[in-house]
């Protein structure tokens, strides 16, 4: 199992860096690639065209500002794919945001939040479940630690306004 | 190879149908549900928590307004979630889409265009098509028919404007 | 008289903390605790149902980006439920807010400005005051300091532009 | 127990109504008036400062494009009071919303949606539980009876869809 | 001649002075004052209502989020009102622009840019122009520095350039 | 006393309208003008530069989408001048609201809400009011009126919901 | 000289219909196609490709939504690509704007308003004129004509409304 | 071959740097001016007017906020006028956005993203390149450089995540 993430630039890595520790931690193979549609489109679109025969199975985009480069790779394979849309210096992501979730009917992609990075790498996770089962027990596993970690975080909470809470 | 359809309201059918029309055109079937992240949310828990072992692969959530259905659904479940924003009668789906997308860490949504239910249909079986070889050679044969319709509508605007642009 | 403050990540406690002190202020008690939506489904279910029983009277939900949880949670109880919108690192809490105010029919949540812990507090007395007549008393106090504290301001703003105004 | 609701023209009746046929079916006293906060200022005002010795316990201030008329009572009462931010011809609300819930500190207004006359009445009803334990019974009864509606939609699109489902 | 204004509080003065400062370069009188909508009502009204015996014949209204300063000031006289929308901490002055601009038929409130403040005052003394003929005189006067500023700013970057252009 | 109107196109004429009843009313002379800052942009710089010899004392410029009239003609006059943003069928409005009212420091233009024609006049009346008492007069009439017309509105949603309220 | 016109789908065909009438007038050759970044990929490449050698001098991509064609075809080629932004069922037009203006550095779009089919072929004939002289003679007299028109509107609206300003 | 750049305020100058390097790289000659469409009407229409007999073939307009500088001169030349929408504090540069790229029918602007000068300058030359074949080839040359450096990011990211991806 495998999934291929295209940024448009390297300068997402900084983001996109959050969802390979979430890849690293379910064991998932990942290809890292810097590929603009618009300044690299024959390289974007050749490994977009090639990814199934390479054994991926799930793509990921990550793009700013027109960002369509999910949409583009979208075009160019079955496969599905995560649109990722980064935060650039205008606009607070509202663009990267439309950009790559409002795509017209036949060619879907799959939008996450802007700056999701995480979770564009869960959802990847998921997907992949659907074949691979230990993927799931792996997820089901990961929802307990965070859960475990929330339940955590609201005991420090609670010990610091105990005071407050009881004397009232 | 079956997916679940949460609609928070039976009004959502207008634009849901589109998406079934899909399903049955690649023979995914599905399970059409009305249920309330609000109005009957213990339904729509039950729902959730029960999909994968009744055989649902795939959930996709349709909601407008303060849209939480999709996430609520994707809190409770492993299976890949669908987010298909509905657009109500103010602010022109963007509280639908924003309230779908901007999902926390943790728990991914994979949001698709603001009553784009054709393409949230699209995105599920290309999910199920990680696992079901199939369905990636139907979804192969309708993009080439899509792209014939493109094809098609091209020569009909193409012999509409020959003269004016020949005779210039 | 109690409030059960509910917060979505605890890095929220930051914006919250304000509306606390307004508790304390008005001796009305409080728990504050940190559950998610997404993360933590089953325990803001178990707080919003036992919530009236274990003497809650109005309940708050803060939470940031697509923010479920006041929406969750007043799906699960009849009491009054405010909702506090976070600001996030992006789209500057027109997302949360949008989450919380675009409630559909039937399931009410009282939203208060982007970041507005003071006022979520306040609303909560005002709230409270219906029944406890006490709370009123002391809210009227408040109104006549908080009063007292413009004028101050202006006093302060007069005595400086004097001059200029004087001369002129 | 009883609220007033203030109109900022008598146009906004249209939307306003669906919340009156909630405070009927709940038995809450109602009082509607049109006052506007600026054509009508003086008569907003004393509206505002005489209504709680009038009986009036919660206030509803409905108001469209620079909705003014919801904060300016709330800072002349201590009752609760709830905006109701009304769409008008340009802006789809937006404009309504945000001079609604942006409210600076101090003086709270509990917002709903745009539009939301229903939601409106229903937190009104909620605020008044606090204090009036039958209307809290009610409201319990009026959250089976929707969730009931809800099913009796879900079965609806379940029967017409039954065919489709079983036999794919 | 003389220029009344009202700051909804006094964190507004670090925009507003400058439009001071344009009051002195014109020797227009002026009295600014700190006074909030929400938190002394009664003061506003006040203020608004004696403006005119009181010799002022242009108002000033700055606040910030759901800033209804101006146009609660402008339905108490019949003196021109501009609106001066302050940016606070979130939605980047939109909701303070719109909460002025916006106002409903019959009481208009002269809105400026958001922070506008320079541009706030000379809009007044463009208004008081009309009764002082030695404003106009001013104003052209200042027209005509402004205008001169802006010659040598690009006088100073065409010889930074003149290299550049001179030899490609 | 008289106000100059400038439309940027005809069709404005449906919603300038609303204005000269204002006018008309007011018994304040106007000249309605269709001059385009792009179309015809020698001839709104010759109607600005010359409105003040011709006896014009407020100008109003009204248009949409990158509506940059009344900047433009603010720009070469130093009489007050009200911009009124038209809605266009694109964006609601908000394209020619921020083109007008974001004016850069040095030349202000006041703004009023999106199609607020009626505003535009009442506050070319205001601002005109300032150094003709007359006309202040009789906006302290229209003000008397327009609480009228609401104070009769309001008794007829009174006399409407008599039963509702007494019966309860 | 020859346009060559891209349309996402051929029912942007009523909103590029008015700039083709522009190259009617103008005498410009143009090549009307449909051909989707997303369901026709290869042709639109092959398309932009091949532009430059089949004698076309400027392009136009007219797309809606997540609007990627012109940015698609624009990273293709080096002639000059002009992006015409379609309004869709939802977000009026700005998904399409931003999708299309935001391009990222390195591949620019020249991107015109909303629907602005005619500007989008003003525009090509205005590049063309780089080149064609005899092109910008006719953009001039053109201009004229543009401005003819305004000028007979202005005179009607003046003969409407010249009893009402002679007799005030 | 000569470019025209004007800037509403000197302070543009450090966004429009970017596109100056580019006309340095291209070999083309540029003029860069300070002119303000308000502060200096008069110069801003001289230049415009007086552009091609200068021996101008594209102009640049950068502005920020109430953008009307590209628009006020595209209206007094038939020159292509590209227009530079620069962000200012407020607003994030969607005021600037509309107000450059929301012409009116009749005179278009090719309006490039928010403070995308690089962009601005690289569609001047594009533009040029159709007269200028040279510059054609040049862009070609530029193009195969960005695509190079794209591919180098590549590959320095390629190798930092090689082993994670190998040992998967």
């Amino acid at each position: 199992m495998k999934v291929g993430i295209l940024m448009g630039s390297d300068s997402d890595l900084a983001v996109v860096e959050k969802g390979l520790s979430v890849f690293k931690k379910f064991g998932v193979e990942y290809e890292v690639r810097v590929m603009s549609a618009h300044r690299t489109p024959d390289l974007a679109v050749a490994f977009a065209e090639s990814a199934e025969e390479r054994g991926i199975e799930v793509l990921i985009g990550a793009a700013g500002k027109a960002a369509h480069l999910p949409g583009v790779i979208a075009a160019l394979t079955t496969l599905p794919v995560i649109g990722l849309p980064i935060k650039s210096s205008t606009m607070d992501g509202l663009d990267s945001l439309l950009s790559i979730v409002q795509m017209p009917s036949g060619i879907p992609v799959a939008s996450v939040a802007i700056n999701g990075a995480e979770n564009a790498a869960l959802l990847a996770v998921q997907i992949l479940s659907v074949k691979y089962p230990e993927l799931r027990e792996k997820m089901k596993a990961y929802r307990v630690e965070m859960r475990q970690a929330v339940i955590e975080k609201d005991k420090n909470i609670q010990s610091k306004n105990l005071v407050e809470s009881v004397h009232k």
